[in-house]
């Protein structure tokens, strides 16, 4: 491959009321670093960059698109090029198009979700040793996303043969077909994850906290202002993957995840570890049972093309929630 | 009142398999003060008594009794008089007819609950600084007992007028009536609490923790080693007395609580906080459903002159769990 | 005893900029009751009465009076009574005369330290679960005081014998001589805690924090916003008493102890801990020396007659600091 | 370049005394993979490579080598090529030679440190989640050496020049010389680091853990079992870096770093953070000063040729550790 993928970027998401997802991001700890009267640009507080979640007010909550940043502006054309190569309409977005952002392109992936890659973004002040700023769960960066696909397999294998993520853990279903993937750029557990599920649609986008305290600080501090319901579910540790969790849904229902946890996964002999979908440890190490809409509520995904939203498929492999047998 | 009751002091639980219970209550991180064919002795890190929790090998889970301490020899004495005067058949058990222990008295409390008092246990080393024993959740100390009774109101009144417990918080049910009351001697939320349920009945004996990563450390080392079908609650905090909890099903299914949190209740103007049922904040402040088996599965308790199980009498109160409205 | 002291209550500094006192005691996490101009009211997150720290803004730095609380106006009348009795000059001041306070007095102790004692202090909303006001060291509530003074074991008996103290842990030095002493009335390990040094001084206030975690953001935010350099000594782990402590310098050098760990010391049969002076995980559990400025710098205090310095006498014991061995 | 530096890989250190060492790292929480009469290989809790840490016993304490992992076989092929076509004698050693260990060379590197490569390491059991055998500190992976050399400036340039390592961090001495830096190849803050000093020495080996709370608990568990004297500095926080740190010197006195902090270094548009020698922060972010010994003592390294102590060259920037202006 002649471009290099570095990590998780960014995502837009569509939101109804901005005062409302103000409210709710900053006492999360986020840092904002700008906002005008239909957009609120957020980010970690270790993010050197301007931002890692753009939330614009519009009629319906959707994900715009995600995004992932490459090396350099070669990388961008080389990929792009490729892109186009394979039959693939791109949409360019040039420098200042979007704030903060340089040169980029969206399509949609081979799932059918809106995908990004950018080079380019504003530097601004990092935070890291602000602490007097530090609040909510004091989000530090962006960690992954979670998409629920109709057909995993497939997406596992595009990005891993034709974007070069490594897998490093994953689930498998019905005649060992794979249920759910974790791929990764950067040497940790994720950049990306996909989940068995009519999609494309986005399950989650997981931000990463420095402890597990942080977390905990998190849910006391948002129940004490009136966002218990949004906790969906957690505090608990997923087998798969080892991180310490919670999921929050924001005001219009896209589901955040809290995240500590992690493991380093650069090492050319690392193997995917694989987990039945059925093992209890699987979802919860410690044996909980998630609640059915985790399972089921996911946002919905535009045509980068059109903004019009994306038809769901249906699940290709027929379960789409494990069995519980604790 | 003649008499000074300091704090809870001890259970003494039944179990089925002395085997299955001590590979438990060790993974848990209690220490094991001594143990013969079918009895154990367990004791948190900082106590310096001989133990907390006493694990008796029989036919049937059952709770033998639930047991406070006493400020002297004179106090016991005292407070059997008045036991005796208020119409009460009390049980002496001599010194040295319980191993560790002095002597004690038993009886059926105003709850139908089997009862001990006792004011000499034999000391030991307090482990609180050989951190190199800590282990599993790190249990430091015992810290209080819950019962589900027919009549809260009842115990609670009792408790507080003839015994001198003071009230930390309560929740009101159906026509302001008491559905639950958290009262304490030692300044802290509590050494027992009473739920409306058919009782009487065991809910729960709660361990005090050092720290919220020892409930943490918990879950993990507990899940590693196939204890999480155990984790029946939790982690999570209570907006009711505050406390970070995790609850547990030993192999017998009695009920263990792990718990940090806490505050200062000694003060004589301190004012009972008051909670109404249906407050979701108040059973979990994080907005979380308790499962049903929480509200409804508890420990059966024993006659203390016959050791045949004390029938249950249906709650006082109709509704026997809150109704969540998140 | 006729009386009943519940615990320490709280402390009168005198500070020399107000505005200082305030930033610093702020970033702190003390929640402020109220301020004017040259006083300010401060208490912990739990604490529901008006104040746990009292600061006037004066010419000089000092302490006015520690002060503890007792169970009732009654049992105020009867201490006043019994030191008067042994010949104490005592100062009444009445209800009103103090901001938030009831009836209160101050005379000089057996160690000429200045001492109040009080009843009623108003109440205030607790701000235990709004989470959201949380910051710095999430300070708690008021635990003890520490002070230096030239007989240790006169001040020892003395509270012991005549204000019903317990001991849960004290230092033997020269000749088995007690060199420093941890009084108790609330079961914890200490209200007051006396060390040997010219005196009387007050050596440092301790808070209570609710986890290890808080004290290491308040090192955290307090390094952030400049306070780097009034960070003393800590975070390290007390052998004796197992605190995990921090101390920091106000703005006016009064040493403040954040503080997390305690055990419960309500048993009868508690039976005090013995250390040698030179044991070095006695100081500091991980073996760290204290910078000498801790073992020589303390507030002077006040005459509660004329408001005059108490001159210091020299302490009894000539060892006036530790020697580290390792 | 056609070679890829995956990461710091191991150290193999000299110890006098195969017993106390084996225990003391034991106590710390390595996982022990295997060990005969004179070896002990150890590895983190989440370490799926043989080992990170190799002690041998030997007459002399010191270090035989740092060694780095490459990509593949062919990474290391061409990276031997280059060494020798820039004038240095390498030496190979081959597969099976060193336990656990495919082919690796050796060499002086630019600073006299002994220095190796590999690629292939035997794969183990990863105990990630097998946390009932978590203890000590509960060491998770290797992160990092740390070197005292005699001319930072030149080891940086060729690092970054030759070798491909980025620059997180670093600090400037007397005529804005670099007086030290942080420099990574896996996106983390470092993978080696520089001091200036006389050199070429180790100055300590760092390791990764979860979470705060692990090393204060490593900190509990080491005093309790007698290593109070083994804690040379910390716990506290370095402005440089962000790290929570804690300093252990082993029974030889090698230093180890226990280490949890970190962020993202991974962005092509990362700017190295500079810092000023004496700036109060830098060192300790909370204020402290460190010890002499911290800044004088450090592990003599081995020519790897002979075997023999490489002499140590005096620094070239004057100044050997910052002045306290606090």
């Amino acid at each position: 491959m002649n471009f290099d993928i570095i990590r998780t970027g960014r995502a837009v998401l569509h939101v109804t009321d901005i005062e409302k997802s103000k409210k709710f991001y900053d006492a999360l700890g986020f840092i904002i670093t700008e906002t005008d009267d239909n957009q609120i640009f957020l980010r970690g507080l270790e993010e050197h960059n301007h931002h890692s979640l753009l939330l614009k007010q519009r009629e319906t909550p959707a994900l715009e698109v995600i995004s992932y940043r490459v090396k350099s502006e070669e990388d961008l054309e080389q990929l792009a090029t490729k892109l186009q190569k394979d039959g693939n309409e791109i949409k360019w977005l040039q420098e200042g198009e979007q704030k903060g952002l340089g040169r980029a392109f969206r399509y949609q992936d081979i799932s059918g979700l809106p995908v990004e890659f950018y080079h380019h973004m504003d530097r601004v002040d990092r935070k890291l040793q602000q602490y007097d700023l530090y609040k909510g769960a004091k989000v530090q960066r962006i960690d992954h996303f979670n998409c629920m696909v109709s057909d995993v397999e497939k997406a596992h294998n595009y990005y891993i043969n034709e974007f070069g993520f490594a897998c490093s853990e994953y689930t498998t279903g019905e005649e060992d077909k794979i249920w759910a993937s974790w791929l990764h750029r950067k040497p940790s557990v994720h950049d990306v994850a996909y989940m068995n599920g009519p999609g494309p649609r986005l399950h989650h986008i997981g931000f990463w906290l420095k402890d597990p305290m942080s977390l905990i600080d998190g849910c006391d501090v948002l129940a004490s202002i009136g966002y218990a319901p949004n906790i969906e579910r957690g505090p608990g540790r997923h087998g798969l993957s080892n991180a310490f969790f919670l999921y929050l849904r924001d005001p219009d229902g896209h589901r955040i995840e809290l995240y500590n946890g992690d493991y380093f996964t650069g090492d050319p002999d690392f193997e995917p570890i694989r987990w039945e979908l059925d093992d209890p440890l699987r979802q919860t190490f410690w044996g909980h049972e998630a609640p059915d809409c985790w399972f089921e509520e996911a946002t919905e995904v535009l045509n980068v093309l059109t903004n019009e939203k994306v038809q769901t498929q249906a699940a290709k492999l027929k379960k789409r929630k494990p069995t519980f047998v604790i």
